[in-house]
This record gives structure tokens, C-alpha cells and sequence, in this order.
């Protein structure tokens, strides 16, 4: 048998999917599962995207434009003036995913063996991107301690070299929910500027922000528009994950050009899907209201609940919705399955990501998860009974000092 | 501003949109353009698709598993074994079209300077996937003269080297229409056992063969079962290419843990768009029958009539619903834009793909071009009168004796 790829032994497996075996034995126990391991939210998807989809006359399901149908294009970008970001129709080009957007970008931008910083803790699927470019991912460390804000400049400056070509963020960030601020924003411009590099930027949870926090786009930032690619989707703001529809975004004419070769090769996102996503485009206010505040809610109750756990602490997240938080236990991979193969509390368990499938570095966040609180209310107070009675019992516990909880309390 | 990537450098520019500024100049004038340029059907898509979308009970827009909807790879397995294909469940991961399960089969076997050997001509866009995957395309060269059979083994194993990793085969053939008999799929599978190098077949065109003529799958070649992958897609078989569902089919389990990877990081194709292509399985055969009908006629005007002008040449194609036809011109790339910039004949012009951009040897295929025969029979009628009176107006027409024409009837 001819042997595979070195890509295909680097991909990583998935690290929120690894669980998934334990979780179907749980489920095999009769036990209820409290999934906080998935992105995957609940909230159903505005109305107007489902009925334009349902009533789109269709009578041959074409390829639309490689670049996305002109229309969406035409109403996305008047979303983004709305929204105060300085995108036209031709800075636009539609994907199928954000991480469709991801690959053609890295490709577009990487050569193989070229370097990409990412402030660690990230999404995890930024590696197996960067394995498909070829690219090595060089981290730069975010702390639980200070809930997750930019790296200090000369730590991100000491991480560039020759072969670096871009620093990637995502904002606000899953995991970790760390909404970046306008300085934050200006100082990575700054270091992009003097060195000439890339700055990608995965935007696509900017709807989600909470307690007034405003999000800055990368699309604002003086002085580097050609250096700077912003990624988005609809699978979160519209709770679209299904319609796989993204886009990259940028002012650099040569990027797009780029980008646009590798969109035709594949021919084009999904049509109806696409339909969907326009359609979106007006879903009012009032839906987004009443998401964030469900949201915001959903989070206190999450977050607030973590933090009167003796040992547990977890930075109260501005955006997105995600937490990453820290727990008084030896492994959190390991603590992650005890909780699916031995614990239940009354019946139930909760399944949360282990934090090192988020880390590049090697032994960094090993008493780290990440919890999505995509569930209601009810079920995440749940969540954190089991939790609470799970650390009491969780044979690996270790004692936590309150001072170095303490120090914790920013963010 | 930071320089782009030699894979953006590299990329081919879609040879089949190149003349799309050129056609639009037509339409200014008010030519009516008859496009056989592109393989979009107008074939109405199966009801039985279309209603399933529509009618799909959706609140939350989700994701689907990563390797596509269980339900669908089950009943996919099951159209397989009824069209007498050796394939199960567990052997397919749904991708999002063909052209990703290209991508994700190529990223799994091949490294960065590998070869995979192509008949020419062939799909264009297999050079795109071999850029996104760092591999180099050896081209074996298939003749007009021979209907584009597979050329004779000694000259395919001429090729190989040691940093030869698959064969790529199209069956039945985009753009040649030529559909591979038993005996060339045994002489591949032969050479590939020998080599031990993987088997890559898109059978994306299997539905559509002619004149009695029998499609086999490599799944059945005997022996060779690990180095198999096979590519299929939804796309042309229910005229569905806007859906962008395609699949990875593999019994090697080793390939197909590598796909998963890389599916999973992309997280999962389109959903609605799934349950389209769920539901088209059950698609009756009364559907293809009268498609097929309808593609041999259309087939028979345009090849019956291409070959009635005097130093045209083209070979019946058995399958797919397109050909390639040898035109009595100095420069195919110079006819094609011709045709759109200069020509016209009652106001009518016609839009073909030069051949140049479906052959990886520089000059190959110089005086040919491909037609997609993807429109109805008045307009191929109209379309041929056209290509008539170019063929006698064209200043770069030159004279091609009766004798090459006739050496070229086969096929």
C-alpha cells in the first residue's frame, strides 16, 4: 500500500471530537450529557433566511459565481458601511465557511515553511489550516491570568523572524472570548507596519458582545489596508454552522486576485445555502437583541457558577461564546473523560473541550477547558452542580491557592 | 506591501473564464452567444431534490457530521451496490463538490514535489488541486486522432519515477467525453498494482454514457482495493452543481482517516444542500433515461454537425456531455476570442473553451477546443451554422488535408 502524506500524519485529529467515543458511552449508561464541548448554539436561525430558502424558484440548482452571487455581495458589503466597516463589493469574495476563507488566505499569503503568530490559546482548526498550507503556527501565549488579552507587544515582536508572514487573531476570540480592544488592535497595526506582514483576522462573532464592549475591526485600521485580511461567517451570527457560507475580505487587489484563482478552481459555494445567507442580511435587531441578552444571561450563569466553585476560576468573556476556565485538577484531558467515563451527578455529566488542543505549546493549559455555553440556562446551572460535585470527587484534584485565584480576577 | 505566495503565483487562472470579458463585449453589441463553454446543464434538477430542501423542518441551521449525514452515506452506499459498485457506508466521507474531495484525496497521498500522471487533456482544474497540494502534473498525451483512448501503457509507465504517488484519471472524461473500457481500467490497475502508486478516478459523469455503452468503476478493479480512491459528486448527475456536494469513496482506511482529518478541520459540507442530494437518490430512472435521450440527440447534432464542416473534426463521444473537436485554425485561444469580438452571423455567436487550458503541455491542443453540449437542440443547430460560417470567414483559417481528417474517424 503506497504511504500517505507527511500532511496527512501532521493533520491534527480533531481535539473537540476526540471526547466523542466517552461521551457515547455515557450515553450508553443512560446518562444525561451536558454538551459544552461544541460551538454548535442552539438559538434558532432567523426566519427570513429559512423562508427565502424554502421559497427560492429554483428549477436548476446552478453554480452561482465563483465569487459568490453578485447580489450578496452587493448587501453584504452595505452591511458592513452599516455596521461601520470599510468594505465595498469588490473587497468581497464568498467562501464556503470561514474556514474556506482561512485556507484560501493562507495560501494565498504562505508559502511552505513560512511562519503565522497566533496568540495561544486559539481556535484549534487554525492548525489543521496551516498544515494544509504548509505553514509552521508560532505561538505567542495569552494568560488565564490576565483573561486572555494581547501578549505584551515585545513577546509578540521577539516571536518574528525572516520567514514570519502574518499574525492571526480571532475577535473576539474562541476560545477564549477575550474581545480585543481598540489599543490592542492599534498596537498589532503597528508591529504589521513596521514589518511588513500580514494580519488576518477571524471576525465572525463580532455580533456577540457584551456589557456595552464595542468590537474594532481590523477593516478600520489605519495605515495597513493592503496587509490586512479579515475573515467572517454566517454560522454563528444567523446560527447558520449548516449553511457553510463565509468570505474573505480585503483592500489588497493582489490578495483578491489571488484568493479569486483558488475560488474558481473550486467553482463556487453552495447556491441555496447562499440564498439563506442574503436573505439574513435583514434579519432585524430585535433577533439579535434578544440573542445577546440570552447570551449574556446564559454567561453569567455559566461564568458566575465556575467562579463559587471552590478552585475554579474563569474570566468573565466580553464576546463570543465561549469561557476558558481554569480547575484545581492534575490534566484536564484527563479530568475531561473521568467526567464521561466514571462521574454523574443525579444522573448527568457535562462534556467540556480539554484547553491543550487550543494551545500550540506543548504542556500549556492542562488545567484548562473550554465550555461553550450554547445551552440554556437551565441546563448550564445544571452544568455547574455537576461540575461543583465533580471536582469534589475528581481523584486528581489538586489544591489551588485562593491567592493565585486572586490574581486571576481581571478581564 | 508583503508579497504573495508562489502558489498564488502559481494557481492557473480558470482557462474556461478567460474569455468572459470577451463575451460580455458580445452581449454590448447584442449578439445572442450560444455558451458551450461551460459544463452548466440546463437540465431541470430532480423534483424530488428540490422538494426535500424545501421542505425540510428546520429551526437550527447545524452543522452535520463531518464525514456528512449518516442517513445520506447509508443511502449512497446503497445507490452504489445497486449500480453494481463495491462500495459501503463506512468507505465514503461526503465533501463539499468534487473539487474538495479532490483536494482533501490529494492533500492525504501526496507530498509537496510528488507527481501524479494525467491522460491529456484533462479537467483544468486538476492543476489547481495540484498547486493547493504542492504536486507536479505529468501529462501522458491522449490523441484526437485515437477519440482520446487511453494512451498505450509503455508510454504511462514511461513516466514514472520514483516521486510518482498516483494516476488521475476522469471516466467517462471531462472535456473528452471518452469513456474508458474494461480493458484500459485492467491496464491501469496493472500498472498501479506494479507501481503500487494510488488510483485516483472522478466518475462524476457516470450516468451519462451512450449508445448502450457500459461505465465500469475502478471500486470493482480487482487487487488493487488499498490504492483506489474514487471522486463523485451530485453535480452533473441530478444537475444539481450549485448543491456542491461531492464524496471521497475509499476502502483504504488509512486514506480515509487521512480525509477525516482534513474534514473535520473544514468542520462539515452544506446541510440543506445534503438533504437535496439525500433525496435525489430516489430519483426514478425514468429521469435519467429521458436526460440521457436527450443528451444523445443533442450529442448527434453537435458532433454529426461539426463534423459536416469541411477540416472539423470531432469524435463521438460515449459519455459525459462534452467533446473536443480539432478546427482548421492557426491558434484555437485566437479563434475562440474571435468568435466573440469580431464574428457574428445573424447576430448570433458562439462561446467555446479553447483546449489549450485542458493540456499540460505547453502548445498540445492548439487547434482545438471543448463544447459542452449543455443546450438545447435549435440552439446546438444555430451554434453549428455559426461555427459554419466562422470556419469559411475566419482570416486565420488554414487548409487541413481530407487525410488527417480521415485517420481522426475513430471513437
Amino acid at each position: 500500500m503506497p504511504k500517505l502524506s507527511q500532511k496527512a500524519v501532521d493533520m491534527p485529529a480533531s481535539p473537540i471530537r476526540k471526547l466523542v467515543p466517552y461521551a457515547e458511552q455515557a450515553y450508553a449508561k443512560g446518562l444525561k450529557v451536558y454538551h459544552l464541548n461544541i460551538g454548535q448554539p442552539d438559538i434558532a436561525t432567523p426566519e427570513t433566511a429559512i423562508n427565502a430558502m424554502k421559497n427560492a424558484d429554483i428549477k436548476v440548482l446552478e453554480y452561482s459565481h465563483s465569487a459568490g452571487f453578485a447580489s450578496y455581495r452587493n448587501k453584504l458589503a452595505a452591511y458592513y458601511q452599516k455596521t461601520g466597516i470599510n468594505v465595498n463589493a469588490e473587497d468581497i469574495i464568498i467562501t464556503t465557511g470561514g474556514s474556506e476563507a482561512l485556507v484560501f488566505g493562507f495560501m494565498t499569503t504562505c508559502n511552505p515553511g513560512d511562519e503565522i503568530i497566533i496568540p495561544e490559546p486559539f481556535y484549534a482548526n487554525y492548525n489543521g489550516f496551516a498544515v494544509m498550507a504548509g505553514m509552521d503556527v508560532v505561538p505567542v501565549r495569552a494568560t488565564i491570568e490576565n483573561g486572555f488579552a494581547l501578549p505584551p507587544v515585545e513577546e509578540i515582536e521577539q516571536k518574528i523572524t525572516a520567514k514570519t508572514k502574518a499574525i492571526v487573531i480571532c475577535n473576539p476570540g474562541n476560545p477564549t472570548g477575550y474581545l480585543y480592544s481598540k489599543e490592542e488592535l492599534e498596537q498589532l497595526a503597528a508591529i504589521v507596519k513596521k514589518h511588513d506582514i500580514f494580519l488576518f483576522a477571524d471576525e465572525v462573532y463580532r455580533e456577540f458582545c457584551y456589557d456595552g464592549a464595542v468590537p474594532h475591526s481590523v477593516m478600520n485600521l489605519k495605515g495597513i489596508e493592503e496587509n490586512v485580511i479579515m475573515i467572517d461567517s454566517v454560522s454563528k451570527r444567523y446560527s447558520m454552522c449548516g449553511a457553510r457560507i463565509g468570505a474573505v475580505i480585503s483592500k489588497n487587489k493582489e490578495v483578491m486576485a489571488g484568493v479569486m484563482k483558488f475560488a474558481q478552481a473550486r467553482l463556487s459555494p453552495p447556491t441555496i445555502e447562499q440564498i439563506g445567507a442574503e436573505a439574513a442580511l435583514e434579519t432585524p435587531q430585535s433577533y439579535f437583541d434578544e440573542v445577546i441578552a440570552e447570551y449574556v444571561e446564559r454567561r453569567n450563569v455559566l461564568v458566575d457558577g465556575l467562579n463559587s466553585i471552590p478552585g475554579v476560576f474563569c474570566p468573565k468573556p466580553s464576546g463570543a461564546f465561549y469561557c476558558v476556565a481554569k480547575f484545581p485538577v492534575d490534566d484536564s484531558d484527563k479530568f475531561c473523560q473521568w467526567l464521561l467515563e466514571e462521574f454523574q451527578y443525579e444522573g448527568q455529566t457535562v462534556m467540556m473541550a480539554p484547553a491543550t488542543g487550543f494551545y500550540s505549546t506543548k504542556g500549556a493549559g492542562k488545567n484548562e477547558a473550554r465550555l461553550a455555553y450554547v445551552l440554556n440556562k437551565e441546563a448550564l446551572e445544571k452544568a455547574v452542580e455537576c461540575l461543583r460535585a465533580a471536582i469534589e470527587q475528581y481523584p486528581g484534584r489538586v489544591e489551588v491557592s485562593e491567592d493565585s485565584k486572586n490574581l486571576s480576577s481581571v478581564g
